[in-house]
């Protein structure tokens, strides 16, 4: 059996970043925009869309849609994006060992592959920094608090509509770091330790 | 400045043992009932009403004593004890590297020591199974499940009625572990690897 670990994180708290260098330490692949890319292909969506559609979105649009819009069978297209998702998550996973960032690939493995779960988190201050200088997507002269607490809020109610999993509670994950106060790199040390432990590798 | 691993942890989640073990392996002392000795000697109280007065109880009679119950300053008894339970943990951190088990020392120390704060839990099948078989305080008649419910939402209410902190929400511990996923020696390990590279030691 394959082990996947699924990371998820609060908004510019470096788990992407974490994640990566994860799976290059490791020598496994690391799905991340991959995954749009593969839904893009199966629904002919675009990904910009599907983007919207998911956690990654930053406008409040996509709860409505996934409220109202619903089809004869009461299935919105966030339904069927999120279909897609699983059964595209579900080929990766089965294919061989590797990181999924995001797309609340945790649930949707629990009951297939050995699934290490990780959240990663970073105190506000830290992530402010990281959002405006880093990854450059917050300006100096916005809300950076904001619109940090926006995000977060978001991949909450995300995962809350889809999932039976609280977003950011210790319980639902196996390791959560703060990677602010550890640093990138002591973080992705330990998860390969524990992968190395899990996978017997 | 001394180094100081405060384990929060559900309970029946081996988190106590995981704590003893780390002080051991790192030969730093580990404080866990041993601080209720030192608030029994300073406020003169009895233990047993100590641990009913903390986190520790099972019972919830502390909650309307520590509503109701004020003298004329508006103090309870239970405020007392938190004072003095403050003052302990202050003392121990102010003396060397430590490992505290429960009793929010997190919070207490979160603006004086270098403290690595911790969380421990387990899915609730392994902790019935701890309850029962390994730390025998709730026998196999009983309804397991509720008691384990019951002790964490003490703990929970305890730790919201005296600090800011959101028992169980990973941002407020820096690192959070499943030891039922990943087992005592391996979480032991990785917090020792946590504290030797926080420490620099």
């Amino acid at each position: 059996m394959n082990t996947v670990i699924a990371i998820s994180r609060q908004y510019a708290s470096a788990g992407r970043t974490i994640g990566h260098q994860l799976a290059d330490k490791l020598g496994i692949p690391c799905y991340d925009s991959s995954i749009l890319d593969k839904i893009s292909e199966k629904t002919g969506l675009d990904q910009k869309y599907i983007k919207e559609s998911g956690e990654y979105s930053t406008s409040t649009s996509w709860i409505f849609s996934a409220i109202a819009g619903r089809d004869y069978n009461g299935r919105t297209l966030q339904d069927d994006i999120w279909q897609v998702q699983r059964e595209t998550i579900m080929e990766l996973a089965g294919k061989e060992d590797c990181v999924i960032i995001g797309r609340n690939a945790d649930y949707l493995l629990k009951d297939m592959a050995q699934v290490i779960s990780v959240f990663i988190h970073a105190s506000e201050e830290e992530r402010i920094q990281r959002a405006i200088y880093e990854y450059r997507e917050i300006s100096e002269s916005e809300d950076a608090r904001r619109i940090i607490r926006q995000r977060d809020k978001r991949r909450k109610a995300y995962t809350q509509m889809y999932t039976e999993i609280q977003w950011g509670e210790a319980r639902y994950y196996d390791v959560c770091l703060d990677s602010g106060k550890f640093g990138v790199e002591l973080c992705v040390e330990i998860l390969a330790q524990l992968y190395r432990s899990r996978a017997g590798k």
